[in-house]
């Protein structure tokens, strides 16, 4: 198998669940629309899954603006945050359960991994692109508990 | 002043941000997508901040399944949730900072706030309508910490 068609499939299976929810969601959207959608989708996959810091920043612009409390500004920031992930969470993963757009914005709903097995984290990300980069970035982080008072899951 | 009159400028004080946001966004959404956005704006005012569940119910459809795993599923937990905050937190507020729309999802990012003068909570809602009704919320909630590793804010 050539590796552009081995990452191709590869893709396909990463994506496949979020662009089947995107094609659920009734909406026409426009080809810049779905090019942000995948640059989001490849940052994440390159950063938060493969801790590949360099392949990730590909997908940024000539800023970061980070508004997660808890990182440092800019790329800088991002870059710290996947080696932290590389080192202490090395088999920690991203799962990407729906994805949506609306213009300049991407949103994704994920559930985060740190330790394989655990529940993780619910996470909501937003991110603004510009001329087809990501530039910034919002999200809201919360455990997923063990107990619930639906049986609906967080997802 | 008419009592009409006075619903228009009030929804309108309320609606501008989200609206101005939405028009940032550089999307083209469908009349469909704009109505689920004034539907899902509407539900949370009269739900939300005047804690008046028959009326936010009106934008729900023939189901609203609950995935905040602290509620309990479909409208009557919804209603429990809204006389929970009519009773413990009479003056809570939820300031809608940017709303987005993708299609049959309309998505809010939302500083909750349940006693005025404290930071209160990020939060990112995702809706799902069915013919123009509600029918199914996602939401992650997250303290907004007292410091933060950027100066950029939650939102």
């Amino acid at each position: 198998m050539k590796r552009t068609t081995f990452f191709a499939i590869a893709a396909g299976f990463f994506l496949a669940p979020a662009l089947g929810w995107a094609q659920q969601s009734g909406a026409t959207h426009t080809a810049q629309e779905e090019a942000n959608r995948q640059t989001v989708l490849a940052f994440y996959e390159k950063g938060l899954n493969q801790k590949d810091a360099d392949a990730a920043l590909k997908y940024v612009g000539n800023r970061y603006v980070q508004h997660n409390p808890g990182a440092t500004d800019g790329t800088e920031g991002f870059r710290k945050f996947v080696a932290f992930l590389r080192e202490k969470f090395p088999k920690s993963h991203s799962e990407i359960r729906h994805s949506f757009v609306d213009g300049d914005y991407v949103i994704l709903h994920v559930n985060s991994v740190r330790e394989p097995g655990t529940r993780g984290s619910a996470i909501i990300d937003i991110f603004k692109l510009e001329n087809g980069k990501i530039i910034e970035h919002w999200d809201v982080v919360q455990p997923v508990p063990e107990t619930a008072a639906n049986s609906n899951g967080m997802f």
